[in-house]
């Protein structure tokens, strides 16, 4: 067994292989090297030296490595590459990885190395795949999938599987299908395996079966395998036809990116970035929310402006425009986030929506009165100022809390109701909303309770 | 095949009949009900009934349930069952799933149940298993593993797994090992099955591949198994010996509840709430991190009254105070993301520290002369201040922007380093770290600019 640990003395050993041209290097250095270790440093390179070491490569172990690339990297190769060389590595892929693959190219280029692909069943497997949207169970899904007929019997499926294996990277279930191609349940490997030879597959189908529809988002199959614990699970089509199967260590990159996309929405940061972009991607990837940050706040000063009579009388108000800020920010990212989690995990027994406000209502009580209080007790027995002035502070407080939970409660679900990601509730947009909000608020009770 | 859909009918019919102790009508709507679906209507029900339920399952069925279990039901549930009812069950799970189950009773009750389970073997992989700390990788792997001597031939081996497969719920891989049982590599049950029946094991064993030590941190192993687009990984001892393995359905649980945690942190929600907890437990969950917020507004409320003679001169100041405030949060919250997010996706090729803080420092100059300058020309053009207040709130506004990146890329570093979750530098106690400090640089700016 073999522990092999990335390093920069050794991309640089591989760099200065490729600047020399040593193939035999190369190869010797990348000898016994993961695929996905290969991807990584191809990563590190330049397109032309990238280029250089996957036509070095045998075919299946550069259409491998070509899989893994980041996106960065795949589009900076892919317009390098010979349309012959594209069309023969993707030959030597699944079905979903070629799809993926085809669909970073310009639909006249894609063309053009679907022409040159020969194996007749894998063009018409890619050209399937090529038509479902990217974020459905269709768009992840791969064509190979092993299916053993119901009336077959043991040694029959089988050899049927060892035949079928070839094109079937992992082996996961074997789904079980009528004459006509309908899904009618799956056998495990291992039933088959302990089975005696003569067992008719029908007779230890497991029938109790989860499918899930071509046109399904990624983000509920990837519940549903979750939930159900789901090692793969099987596509059909609207006539309950078998076109294919999704494995769990795709699911695994659908939840992580998942993740990754609502935090970023969280954090307010438009585009998929990374550490290791450049200086400019990173900052023009953050400036439209900070803009909105900025505007929020220039409004704001409109908002203060207003009031400046009062302000003036009652300077000490200023004072308290951070807490008040601050804390109706808070309360509207801990609201939506809830609301965020429950709509990504719905479950039948649910809350209504009346219920949810309800509680969300009540909540927002219990937490108002609590931080209000508190507020009143300090401004009044620590800072000693006067009374009224403390209960204006802790009144006001109170009304920002209930109001930005409410905020932060009906966004997310107003977002989800028209398709945009629920997650962006809980990003600059609703924190400065809840800001303007919070300011209009505070010096309106301000100029009720203190007659200003 | 047969879709079931949960609805709260179903439910109320269950419930029916429990109260009317109809076993018969109870086992027949169960009937053929996924697992995971009958796990969740018992969470709807109270603990009798969902004891009255769990009695009448059959031995599997009634622990592959209690598996399913969400962990507040399984709190109010498990100390309602009889010790031999908890010890027949146990038995009849994966060894890792009964450690999970057996680690929520107090550790006398532990001892009873562990006292009467009979089968030896699983006994002491139990005992083993509750050794490991739950977050790693000895805390979430499976006793069960196939494994093969190197000597054996395909027949041998073919035979030995019907034997073992009895305990092993799915077949992934099959981990080649000697006469110690340390591992050298594995078979894919696809080559045993292509390959002919004298071959032996050592001469199909794929011996480049990934194991993982028991210490090894949970997140660890997920991001390896992510990135090696791994189905199993084999866990081994400090001498390489074989002791477990971990599959990619127990990795996406991690993958959600690390992703669910950061998004919690980031919300400023302390313990693990869902929609569906009483009023008080939320209200609970929120209130620590609200009162983050509010003495830090109480803390901010002493700064800007130290600078009221100021402020009085220049009343103009308090309204761009959300503006600096909420600027100095989104720049804080977007700086401590990208640093999270690249804690968790370590590589070795990644920059070093120093390259990143210059990295971070430049993209921070950038934003903050864009957005100083954008203010500076709002202020001075469109509200109509003198150009001196206008350079004022600008000048603070970049210097905001550079010390809020320089905190937000600090801190999740440090809270890394101290092995703190590094989200909660993106939730509420750095948003109002940099709160106070935009709020001191501010005043201290105008004080230096405006000659207050």
């Amino acid at each position: 067994m073999k522990q092999f640990e990335l390093s920069k003395e050794f991309l640089e050993n591989l760099q200065l292989g490729i600047e020399q041209e040593n193939a035999a290097f190369i190869l010797t250095a990348l000898d016994g090297v993961n695929v996905a270790d290969i991807a990584a440093l191809l990563d590190e390179l330049s397109s032309l030296e990238s280029i250089y070491v996957l036509r070095l490569l045998e075919r299946q172990l550069a259409a491998d490595v070509l899989i893994e690339l980041n996106e960065t990297t795949l589009t900076k190769v892919l317009p390098g590459l010979e349309t012959s060389e594209v069309a023969s590595w993707i030959q030597a892929m699944d079905s979903d990885d070629a799809a993926d693959i085809l669909s970073l190219f310009s639909e006249k280029e894609r063309e053009e190395i679907i022409s040159e692909i020969e194996d007749r069943v894998k063009l018409e497997q890619i050209v399937e795949l090529l038509r479902y949207e990217e974020d459905t169970a269709g768009g992840i899904m791969a064509k190979e999938v092993l299916r053993a007929n119901k009336n077959w019997n043991v040694v029959q499926t089988i050899n049927e599987i060892r035949r079928q294996a070839e094109n079937v990277e992992k082996i996961y279930s074997i789904y079980v299908v009528n004459n006509k191609q309908h899904l009618l349940g799956r056998v495990s490997l291992k039933k088959i395996i302990l089975a005696s030879s003569d067992t008719i597959i029908e007779d230890i189908i497991d029938e109790n079966i989860i499918s899930v529809p071509v046109h399904m988002d990624q983000e509920e199959v990837a519940a549903l395998m979750r939930k159900y614990d789901l090692e793969s699970v099987p596509v059909v089509n609207a006539k309950n036809k078998l076109v294919g199967r999704i494995t769990v260590d795709d699911i695994l990159d659908v939840v992580q990116e998942e993740a990754d996309e609502d935090i970023q929405a969280m954090a307010g940061v438009s585009a998929d970035i990374e550490e290791s972009d450049s200086i400019f991607t990173i900052s023009k990837a953050r400036l439209p929310w900070l803009l909105i940050g900025v505007i929020g706040g220039l409004m704001g000063a409109k908002i203060i402006g207003f009031f400046e009579d009062g302000l003036s009388k009652y300077l000490a108000l200023a004072s308290f425009i951070p807490l008040v800020a601050a804390t109706g920010g808070n309360v509207g990212i801990q609201a939506s986030s809830l609301i965020v989690q429950s709509l990504a995990s719905k479950s039948a027994f649910d809350d209504t929506l009346i219920q949810r406000f309800l509680k969300g209502f009540l909540v927002a009580i219990l937490n108002g009165l609590v931080l209000g209080g508190f507020v009143f007790l300090v401004v009044v027995f620590l800072y000693g100022f006067e009374s009224l002035f403390g209960i204006t502070v802790g009144v006001a407080l109170f009304c920002v809390v209930l109001l930005s939970s409410f905020m932060g409660t009906v966004t997310p679900l107003v977002l989800h109701r028209i398709g945009v990601n629920p997650a962006i509730a809980s990003g600059p947009f609703i924190t400065t909303t809840n800001d303007l909000l919070g300011l209009a608020v505070y010096f309106g009770v301000a100029v009720l309770l203190l007659n200003l």
